[in-house]
């Protein structure tokens, strides 16, 4: 029995989300609709993070445990002629038999991309989220600073169940010039995330940069674990899943 | 009577092309729909440059003639009220009655996007052509550095008929990393294109990166004027147009 792991890059915009649902077309159910056809195997395939519908990812990760003896270079070709052209393998590895994408992931990265212009974009449409006022963005970088290190997220968290304590790496706030359309890019990385976290995160960012809330109040809003002290969900389409990290050996 | 100029941005994948046609959606048909719609006045816009199905825009240019008393903020607001969302309006200001998009413009600036990658992406689907084997891009910017200046382009374009010298401003290759994405662009600036153009030169290029033509053909197949000497016509969907110049009065 081999353990294969692939790297997953997806535009979220016509998927219901990352993992198996009836009603639409998720990652999850494409993938293993995909390793059906290429291999007979009905196989379920674990993922590294649930994504909602509308969100992208760069390099979500999954595996799943396979008696196929295709090599990786043949499993990812057949995937990539496989699967619907919104999603995507960027890399197949063997790892280790105990090696589980969620379980096994010791950092998570996420972006997540603000238009900030007064009208909207074409080519960024379901690919950046649109706001046609200007934001204070030294505030939030400030703001969002406060999230670095060792915390208990409960405030920025949809449901209470389960541990709530994670490490925050990276929690960052820049502006950007792309094709010159003025972006911002809010940058978190931690061992995990709760569930709408970096969502939430962001809708709270964009009260304090829109000046409806004051840059302090991420810190209390922090320590309060009361999700209802939070700002609210931005929209899944200005969100990626940028990449997941595991141990040096399993990577 | 006014005469207003509007800077448009499309993406190309789910359009027939920038000119009216009426067999599906253009630029065009859409944006005087959508005229017609805020105004009552049945207009006819003239663009910079035509496009063909599935070549986006960060920076189309039309113009029309018109009666409307709109202040220019309340144009862009209600055209990006009516227009689809894959077609945006970014600027739109006032030009002397001789302006015409097309016959003012002193320099069109295209890119074309290459995803250079043994696997193909699915956020840059549509967005990039994807090429699975290496290109020497060294070799390639050698090449296409012969188009500046003054030259009959006519073994580049795709109708012989009119006249085929333009001057060429920038003539580049280079390499980007974008989103751990291997990415080659290619730009051109020309006075003005012919029909396939840029899409002509970026096939006979290919064959220089692919080491299936010598880097000194370049310069052969520019002076030979004609056609059947360049290579195959690269697809659409890697091509942007960038911007429009008009003389600094009318810009």
């Amino acid at each position: 029995m081999r353990n294969i792991a692939l790297q997953l890059e997806y535009d979220g915009t016509a998927l219901v989300g990352s993992q198996f649902q009836l009603n639409g077309r998720t990652v999850q159910g494409e993938l293993e609709t995909a390793w059906h056809r290429f291999t007979g195997e009905a196989l379920r395939w674990n993922f590294a993070g649930r994504t909602d519908a509308g969100v992208h990812a760069w390099g979500q990760v999954a595996n799943a445990r396979t008696t196929t003896q295709h090599a990786l270079e043949t499993v990812q070709r057949a995937l990539n002629a496989l699967l619907p052209p919104d999603i995507a393998v960027r890399r197949a590895w063997e790892v280790p038999y105990s090696f589980h994408a969620r379980y096994s992931a010791t950092r998570r990265d996420y972006r997540y991309l603000l238009l900030v212009e007064r009208h909207r974009s074409a080519l960024l449409w379901q690919r950046a989220v649109h706001l046609d006022r200007p934001l204070d963005v030294p505030a939030m970088a400030r703001a969002v600073h406060v999230l670095k290190g060792v915390h208990d997220f409960a405030a920025f968290g949809s449901t209470p169940a389960g541990p709530t304590i994670r490490e925050c790496f990276v929690a960052e706030c820049d502006e950007l010039l792309e094709n010159g359309r003025r972006l911002v890019a809010i940058d978190l990385a931690a061992t995990g995330f709760l569930r709408h976290m970096v969502r939430t995160v962001v809708g709270t960012l964009l009260l304090i940069g829109q000046g409806k809330l004051a840059e302090a109040a991420m810190a209390r809003i922090l320590a309060s674990r009361d999700r209802a002290q939070a700002g609210p969900t931005a929209p899944a389409h200005g969100l990626y899943l940028m990449s997941v990290t595991y141990p040096e050996n399993e990577g």
